[in-house]
């Protein structure tokens, strides 16, 4: 059992105000239940804010980017120092992203998790790294469990970094070559779920490297029996630890940290795609409340997300065929968001706005 | 055959950059093809506005409003009244797509296409009335093929004010007690597809009603044949203006002609949901090419539309489960497209950023 002392403490979904969301929801001038989703994100919010006039507030972005050993192995079509150019890329504004965020008014931050090459400059960037890259899980235990703490409190110190700037809807992207294959084994562990069924093409392997993946990935696993007891079962927060050291990254770790962090400072989380979720499965390990704090922002194409989002009774808002990570997803849906609050907080009532009801 | 010379021309969608719009997204630094549906959108809107850097200017959205003689035949849980009272609720700023036009930064135009109860008040209204609500379609036609010509001339030009004004992309939408009978009516003489999977619960019928509404509907369409004989195969216009003139409403003839000075104007068009598809395929049968400027925003939870959706071979940008019309899906689609093109004019390519390409 590890001390949740440590870790930032998730309070359930206060529901008091559930009822009276839900009338003022009903009230408005439109058929009832003809906002769909939008109508659900706004209750969510409301109960997460504890008002009735939920916000969308300095909507913040934290991009973790972290390197991983098994890249050793060629699991990725893209050279690691990838992950460094990438970064430089988000500090000079080009990436994704970049433009996502600022088209959509979030602040964007972006954390050196743990890269394993020299970055040609650290403006403007977190630089707290863990470690230069994780080790190799085909061979070790990617990082100790010590190490996993510290990104996940790491993780944590950023999102409260934020909070106490008046954010108030947050989400997590990653940058980190081979990333989707330390995913892919905290999925399989994590959910209980054969390794092929969690491996996809990543940022676009083909057929052959495919294969090779889920080859490295079956024998790492073979290799490693933390948490292979708990397959599909309720997992313990010691075991969910156990297996993100041996199979995650930092920028996953740091990821599982502001997860509990912003469901703390009752935020409203945005999650991303196959690796963003992936951090949320050990987030979920430590408090399973996190998940009530959450909109499950797109589905990605990434194969196994889906799965993913299932293990969660999560239904994506958006569905775009992306396959990006970053935070792209998360950061197209925060004007829904913003669409959400303003219905609920703008729109006259039938009785307000002298408009006859149904079979009036 | 209807002269053309009295409505919009539209020309089909100019190919010439498709291949170089397609080198730019693809040497963006990201994997190739995993920015999804934003880079198709990216790419139609390069190709609408033949540039390489399209722009999402002044985005409005109109919604034409129009009362429907079917009414009288209790196919709405709502009373007629209610699209006076909404028109209001539209001009007081109290509706669901103005909190969603506002908070997108949507340029909202409320256009009175002929209502039947008289309007308390035509501030900030556009008030162009064919007539005082179509006829009953159960006993006569809707209405004459002149006022059918003279909605659809009058909503082109309202589109062709906002072009002038810069608008370069626009959402219709509709209110109309009644009108997803009259779409449903349309959906199934110019699509070819039987009634009872045409009709819907529209703003919320129960079973009885839905039942009701389906044989008034289908008593309607036995009584009128004018359309009958196409039956899915390609609609001639003069034969669309028979079937609108017949069943359709003010406000479904008025987007008609919106969607054709839209194309003609090289905007990007958002196509809402049931009743605004239902018009799409009116315009279609005036000018096929239409389809290559609307951006199917979302696919509406009334019955039918995905149906609809599916014979422009659509697919939706978004699914929210959302039945509400006065373009409130078509108004979400607006950040996405801001999205697209801000990824297309302010991303980085590979070379410029210094980042290694896959494989390297």
């Amino acid at each position: 059992m590890i001390s949740s002392l440590v870790l930032p403490v998730v309070e359930p979904l206060d529901q008091t105000l559930r009822s009276t969301l839900q009338h003022l929801i009903d009230t408005k001038t439109k058929p009832p239940g003809s906002l769909g989703r939008l109508e659900t994100l706004a209750r969510q919010m409301g109960l997460i804010q504890r008002t009735t006039h939920p916000t969308v507030q300095r909507p913040a972005m934290i991009v973790f980017a972290g390197d991983h050993g098994i890249a050793q192995e060629g699991v990725s079509p893209y050279p690691q120092a990838v992950t460094a150019q990438m970064v430089a890329n988000f500090l000079a504004g080009g990436a994704a992203i970049n433009a996502l965020s600022r088209v959509a008014d979030i602040t964007l931050e972006v954390v050196n998790a743990g890269i394993a090459t020299p970055l040609p400059g650290t403006e403007g960037l977190v630089d707290i790294p863990i470690a230069a890259g994780t080790r190799n899980f085909a061979h070790e235990p990617a990082m100790t469990r010590d190490q996993a703490l510290a990104a996940m409190r790491a993780g944590a110190e950023r999102v409260r970094h934020h909070a106490a700037l008046g954010t108030n809807v947050i989400g997590f992207g990653e940058m980190g070559i081979a990333n989707t294959s330390a995913a892919a084994c905290l999925m399989s562990r994590l959910c209980g779920v054969p390794i092929d069924e969690c491996v996809g093409r990543g940022t676009g392997l083909d057929n052959a490297g495919l294969a090779k993946k889920r080859n490295v990935l079956a024998s790492a696993l073979a290799r490693h029996p933390q948490g292979a007891e708990a397959r599909g079962a309720i997992v313990s927060s010691a075991t969910a630890l156990d297996v993100l050291a041996t199979f995650g990254g930092f920028e996953i770790a740091m990821m599982a940290g502001a997860y509990l962090a912003a469901a703390e400072a009752r935020m409203t989380i945005l999650v991303d795609g196959f690796i963003a979720t992936s951090a949320l499965l050990v987030a979920d390990a430590f408090a399973p409340s996190v998940r009530e704090y959450c909109v499950f922002a797109h589905a990605s194409n990434e194969a196994g997300h889906r799965r993913m989002l299932d293990h969660f009774g999560g239904i994506p808002l958006l569905a775009l065929d992306m396959r990006l990570g970053e935070g792209t997803g998360a950061a197209l849906a925060v004007p829904l968001l913003r669409a959400a609050v303003a219905f609920l907080n703008e729109m006259a009532s039938f009785e307000s706005a002298g408009v006859a009801d149904r079979d009036a």
